[in-house]
């Protein structure tokens, strides 16, 4: 009997219309798995009725990413391979592995000689620097800032001197309810003809994703407070 | 009458079953589209015709990319979204945009005020970041390394450093042809305890995805001649 594999499976970006999101095979492989690791089991499990698998739940096993110890050894789980069953890994939001906790069950699966095959979904990193026209030949995600000054806004100089240096388009999150506030320190830390990407509720209806000159955001009032948004820069 | 928008409409790796890489909703909004900005309109009719849009050449018109000046302005082809009409974006393989002169044609829309919408698709990045196990909450890609030492070399160093520094996935490609040699010269430069991972084939039947230290690539020869490769390192 062949080992099963492990599959990165991609969660919704907040749509619910999975057919802008997900290819039709990808649906079809994820409604055929019956054991996964998640970040968070309730999430996976409303993922997995919006996507058609109410009456597989009684058969599907979660088992939940352990998040306090980054070096947990996820081949604990393994033995679901071995009986030739794939295993899906679901983080709570996008592409598992990017940006969450996922990355470790997949070197736990290389460490142990397992195939890990990445399923094609809606990454928020990907879907903006496509459409932010900066540099994508080079380019760079460092996920969160720090939150309090002045470390923050010397992480900020920091990537814009980067995004110069190397001619690196930087990308950076945060957490939604902070975005108007974060906006506002950007335009006020970065130099006025950095080019400034603000991209907001990816995929879906109220998709906003916009770049300009940090003088021209400046002029312009936006309410992003509580979009899940994503933002790139580059200095010339 | 509203302007038409301009897509980033993703192009397959490799693979003919567009629907393992694309999703349905955003085939049929390919399949609507009926100008196009292209790297190459040649490979760019050959795709359409793969995904079911034979009947529609006729009337579907294919501007070139201009290779050679990357700061060329695409408004000169706008007048296309200004009747109403979308525009398409499309490059030689994955993402427009992301590796590729892509990203001009996005700036000049955003400098222009139109809206520009990243459509879902395969990129061979962000799917070996996703089954690579490294570090996915900072990664940078970097494109093509220099081909000659010792700037190769130096190049690779510098990488690794870096990785280490930033605890940052370093990820690059190489021209399929100098694959073996450029792993063999990676397996010479970097330390023997730095995560590397081979990406081949990615969406593809023959998909090889491996993370596994220097060391034990030393150990396990591999043919990736001529297969389109992705390179990922972190050192700890």
């Amino acid at each position: 009997m062949e080992n099963g594999k492990v599959y990165m499976v991609p969660m919704s970006l907040g749509s619910e219309n999975f057919k802008y999101y997900l290819p039709e095979d990808v649906l079809e492989k994820i409604r055929s798995i019956r054991f996964f690791i998640a970040e968070n089991a309730k999430t996976a499990r409303h993922y997995f009725i919006l996507l058609g698998m109410r009456a597989f739940l009684p058969q599907i096993t979660v088992y939940e990413m352990d998040k306090h110890n980054k070096d947990f050894d996820y081949s604990v789980y393994f033995d679901v391979l071995k009986n030739s069953h794939d295993l899906g890994v679901i983080s709570e939001a996008g592409c598992p592995g990017v940006a969450d906790p996922g990355a470790s069950v997949a070197l736990s699966a290389h460490r142990a000689g397992f195939q890990v095959v990445p399923l094609v979904g809606p990454s928020s990193i990907l879907l903006s620097v496509m459409a932010s026209g900066l540099n994508g030949q080079s380019f760079a995600f460092n996920g969160y800032l720090p939150v309090k000054n002045p470390e923050r806004q010397k992480a900020i100089k920091k990537l814009e001197d980067r995004s110069k240096e190397l001619n690196q388009t930087q990308v950076f999150i945060e957490t939604p309810y902070r975005n108007n506030t974060f906006l506002e320190t950007l335009c006020n830390v970065l130099n006025p003809n950095t080019l400034l990407t603000v991209a907001c509720d990816i995929t879906m209806p109220e998709e906003f994703i916009k770049t300009q000159s940090v003088a021209n955001w400046k002029k312009q009032k936006i309410n992003i407070d509580k979009r899940p948004a994503i933002f790139l820069i580059l200095k010339k």
